[in-house]
């Protein structure tokens, strides 16, 4: 269990109906310039625009729409634009991931005088300026951004997907539940595999004996798996959406990370995914996430993998290896339980052409040579990478 | 799932060491006076003590020491006078749960000139006053004062024992588990049950659905049983100091919490025994859970004692109704284990003098008629109370 340093000030409001009593004085009590930002117009759809304009009714608000997944760098140079020439105070971010993310880096941009790009590149630039206090309005479980300081950013000029890391987390951050109903199943189920995922980076650990952090994620581990499939076929089911909403922010707050030693390694991989075929990162991550584990199941590991299975998926058996091997076959049937594909032609990626340059890429970024829980060379990653185009190894 | 708010500042540097490091500069930040507060000398004889002054070399330090387990108002007291005397800015609290809460309200007190024991009667005189910063150094895994706004204060002239919330966490919170090497067999028992009596005031509750928060409790559960006893058998133990530590801060920082529905039951009964016999609070608690176990298992709740049985206590058995039992028996047993007495006569509390009285008061303070998990008379108390002069009921 190694030393550690947690402080996490993010003012969590979660539950349903605190948006319309709430936000005026939440928001007011940062200035009264502040820049709302949101992507593809879904929240007008859902009525949520209009009960946020309502419950902002006395302040000077700039807008900034059309932040999409996987959020580009022109949308923040758009914001740092838009809140240098306004005077913001505060940025209010109605989204999910994409749109708190973007907003983070554009709040940093408002103290930075030149390309934002360069705040990605250098993460010390963000740290050594100010940034603007962040309020969000969660409408996707998935990212965990909600309660932390980070933000993925895209290039598609040079085909980068990098993470950006501030000095803060959201100031404040409305979790209303019911917000998700609208959610689509595509997006339920990239958003529930994003968490697994987030914990599985950080399960999958060198460090010994931190029982508490690891039996806290098996915690919600168990709860993600149960009800994601329920949110699935019941999407204006409650706690279902409330446990996903929670699993989110709880996944990758700081909170469970806390001891580790080692690095992630499939977020950079599947990064690489999103940057170069923009896919859905959550599916990325579901169709690399059972290959990944089966490259570091060895005897070495095997402890940890019959932990994660007797203690998240609950498996009897005494044997080690079975239960392991049975822990992964169980997690490639939960993702394709989620209706989502499990191979890379799946997602129409049908070629091996940049497999080469993503894998250099992957261990580059992700540090995967010597910081990986589990080292790979580019070679390993291109088999990652080789393997997700069948289904071959499990049991489909 | 009920609506909930959640922030909570406190910085957490964690791990061995950190002291000499850091603890200038932490204190620095809210000024130069420093009222060092501590208890019956043991961190003199640990060395704590000059490292901590070492520390603070440059500072002014104004010192309150003999700060009693059970902290009394008398303590606060004398708090107050020197931090008004002497315009201190931050108080570093130096010890276990007793030194920082009677920290706690003596933060407060500076800001109010009457009688500080008010503050403690109503709750509402604190939030509407400032509070200094407090920093501490944790000495006893138990309490989770570290990462919450509570304090529990002792009136010997009223034989009352009251909780006192404050509007702050601590500022900062150093948990250097190697600093809990020297703590007592019978204190690390007492406050290794103090945890898990804080999740069993959690964990049973009447909010449905919340599977994340009971997931994680389930895993702070787990590791606290797995640990505790080693602590006692190997003090130096570095992986069980700092998983006891860990989740002393996790049990009580506010974080479990979170969506739950009703008071707490055991802990308002345990102060009267604390309040009227001066025992170990955490030893009280050993003795009346499973007693109150027993009295709350019921078909309402079996559910919930079956979950506790299979994933904290890893029963493997289909009866619920046998599963919970043995779970209440297992949680006996352990208490046991540590080394500590599992009746009342085994803390020198022989006759039933004041049963009646503490009874009635217990349920008054606890609001144990319509705030617990189940209701509880002031005949039921009386019950627990009796229950707990023998060991009939158990296995022992």
């Amino acid at each position: 269990m190694l030393n550690f340093k947690f402080k996490n000030t993010t003012d969590i409001r979660f539950g349903e109906g605190r948006i319309d009593s709430e936000l005026h004085e939440v928001i007011a009590q940062f200035g009264n310039n502040v820049l709302l930002t949101y992507g593809g117009g879904s929240i007008k759809k859902s009525g949520l625009y209009e009960r946020v304009l309502k419950a902002l009714d006395g302040l000077n608000v700039t807008e900034l729409s059309g932040i999409e997944p996987n959020p580009k760098i022109d949308s923040v140079r758009a914001g740092q634009k838009l809140v240098k020439e306004n005077d913001i105070d505060v940025i209010l971010a109605v989204g999910g991931g994409s749109v708190i993310d973007a907003s983070k880096v554009i709040g940093s941009a408002k103290f930075y005088d030149a390309d934002p790009w360069d705040l990605v590149l250098d993460p010390s630039k963000r740290h050594s300026i100010n940034q603007l206090p962040i309020v969000d309005i969660l409408t996707l479980s998935a990212t965990g951004t909600e309660m932390n300081a980070g933000s993925v950013i895209s290039n598609p000029e040079t085909n980068q997907k990098l993470g950006s890391f501030g000095p803060n987390t959201p100031a404040v951050s409305f979790l209303d539940p019911t917000l998700t109903y609208s959610v689509s199943k595509w997006q339920t189920a990239a958003g529930s595999i994003d968490i697994f995922s987030h914990l599985t980076e950080q399960y999958f650990d060198k460090a010994e004996n931190i029982d508490i952090t690891r039996g806290q994620m098996e915690g919600i581990y168990r709860s993600v798996i149960k009800w994601a499939p329920i949110a699935l076929q019941d999407p204006e089911n409650y706690d279902a959406r409330a446990n996903l909403m929670w699993a989110s922010t709880q996944a990758l707050n700081g909170w469970v990370r806390v001891g580790n030693e080692n690095g992630w390694t499939v977020h950079p991989i599947e990064h690489e995914l999103s940057a170069y075929y923009d896919i859905t990162h959550g599916v990325g991550l579901g169709i690399l996430t059972p290959r990944w584990m089966k490259f570091v199941l060895s005897a070495e590991t095997l402890p940890r993998f019959a932990e994660f299975g007797r203690n998240v998926w609950g498996i009897n058996n005494d044997n080690d290896q079975v239960v392991a091997e049975l822990a992964i076959q169980k997690t490639y049937d939960w993702v394709k339980s989620l209706e989502v594909p499990t191979t890379l032609p799946g997602v129409d990626i049908t070629d091996d052409k940049h497999f080469d340059v993503m894998a250099a890429s992957a261990v580059k970024v992700g540090n995967l040579a010597t910081g990986a829980y589990v080292a790979m060379t580019p070679a390993d990653v291109r088999g990652l990478f080789e393997q997700s185009m069948t289904t071959d190894g499990f049991e489909d």
